[in-house]
């Protein structure tokens, strides 16, 4: 009988779960809106009836190799989440120890969302036979994985792989961390938006973007506005790519990767986003690895993207 | 018996080596002028007979447990040096294919000296029981080697490691790879003495090092200033320990280390380039780290650290 991984992946606004098999096909998957859940007690027993339902529908009484948890702020080592701004539960979160009894006998792993794209990529994905390679999340912030020898780069506490808060320009953007010039201000779906913003304020030109307020402007709006030929879009993108492709050539000279993913909304964008951060790394690369690092869209991106990721760990780990 | 490991250290100017026991201890040493012989094949054979004769008389009939070689743009997957500026043999040398046969049945690793000081560290040195940490050689250039959950970062081609070659101004000093702006122009001991040029064009105060040319001023001579309370010198280690600490500070949300030593001659300035180094990197760390990580001196830093370094690959590996 096949085996099954149970993938759950915790966002802000809705936390979505699925069984996976070793191949990576979504055989079911269902999701809860995290926020309803204030009462961490009740979430769990509720995100545990729901997948135990999933699992008498989908695949009854098949063998479960393990539970796989992608969430923000989660640390691989404790199996917690530790103050998650965006998550309803405050402080340090016991999750896996919480979550363990609803799933009597089977290994659980917790890591962030970065973490288990990387681990996706690597058992389902375009890094299926790499040990060398690092994985961009360029979502609401930029997350990273990096994986050296076939390994996931954890740390000393887990908390490897925050590309997203290397500066990038002391003097430059302010950071929900407090500090300034992160590179996650510049590239990621949020930090294009500020491009957007800090072009219409450089610049007198008419433009699209001039009707519509921060809080609507999506990555998405600028890629069709790219789409459509309009050139304060296009710049956007062209000064996102350039800080982003510059901080990977950095990055490269680190870990020596064979290749560089990039995942997540804005990497959607296609074109728009892989031209000029290819173009600005290559540029900026030292010649020992110039002409060799592969720039690619991840192989799982995807609507079950996050489920697969979270699963991963369970038949990786 | 007890048994040994033989080091051997490659540099431009001398090729040292040594036996060293599991301990650390060096129990003989020696050395070659590297320049005196240009043809690679005369080299091998003076190498060889001279760690013989050293087996010979310090450890006759000794076990040996295999050799480590550390040199510069030695690659450690091919076992060969490539294009090493300041060696005398050009291209790609296949340094441990040509020597293994006067050491038969041996196992025989090369790396480069910064990978060779991070296997040190752990091997004998201030790392022992790390699983997470940085090793920074601060040099001629600035060499670094990545230990991530006990094992050293090699990457896709074993270039991993190159922290010196990552662009910290991208319209700053002329690097000799071609770039422009790299750490190692400005955090070395070569980087120190641009900077202290560099303060002297800008500043009209009297100093010693109006006196000296740049071909007769060392990181040294540099520390001797600060000591003697030239202001000139303090100021220099005050910027050089900006930049590396920003540095730092983005490599440790990389990799998450535990702790970062120094090791080389810069290093040796100590509370001059620590302090300055320390303060930089505690102030531009994003907060999962702050306060957490260590910098640290080299525990096996010293005359026979090169040698120390590269004899810990046969422990090691």
């Amino acid at each position: 009988m096949e085996k099954f991984a149970i993938g759950i992946d915790i966002g802000g606004t809705n936390s979505k779960f699925g069984l996976v098999t070793a191949a990576g096909h979504v055989v079911g998957q269902g999701s809860l809106p995290t926020q309803h859940y204030p009462d961490f007690g009740r979430y769990l027993e509720e995100l545990s009836t729901a997948i135990h339902q999933l699992i008498e529908k989908a695949a009854p009484g098949a063998p479960i190799e393990g539970v796989g948890i992608g969430a923000p702020n989660a640390n691989h080592f404790k199996g917690t989440i530790e103050n998650a701004g965006n998550l309803p539960w405050k402080g340090i979160v016991p999750f896996v120890e919480k979550l363990s009894p609803y799933f009597p006998g089977l290994p659980m792993l917790i890591t962030n969302d970065a973490k288990a794209a990387a681990i996706g990529e690597m058992v389902y994905g375009s890094a299926r036979g790499m040990k060398d390679f690092i994985v961009i999340t360029l979502g609401t912030g930029l997350g990273s994985g990096f994986v050296t020898d076939g390994r996931l780069v954890l740390g000393h506490q887990s908390f490897a792989g925050e590309l997203g808060h290397t500066i990038v320009n002391p003097t430059g953007r302010y950071c929900s961390c407090g500090r300034r010039g992160c590179l996650e201000t510049y590239a990621s779906a949020t930090g294009i938006c500020r491009t957007v913003f800090k072009l219409l304020a450089d610049h007198p030109e008419p433009s699209e973007f001039r009707g519509i307020a921060f809080n609507d402007l999506t990555s998405e709006k600028i890629t069709q506005a790219a789409l459509a030929g309009d050139s304060l879009a296009i710049e956007a993108y062209e000064r996102t790519g350039e800080i982003l492709g510059k901080s990977l050539a950095n990055a490269v000279a680190v870990t020596d990767p064979e290749a560089i993913f990039l995942f997540g909304g804005l990497a959607k964008a296609g074109k728009y986003i892989f031209e000029p951060t290819r173009r600005h790394l290559d540029a900026n690369l030292h010649p020992n690895y110039k002409n060799r690092v592969k720039l690619l869209p991840s192989g799982i991106d995807g609507m079950n993207a996050a489920i697969l990721g979270a699963s991963a760990l369970a038949w990786r780990e």
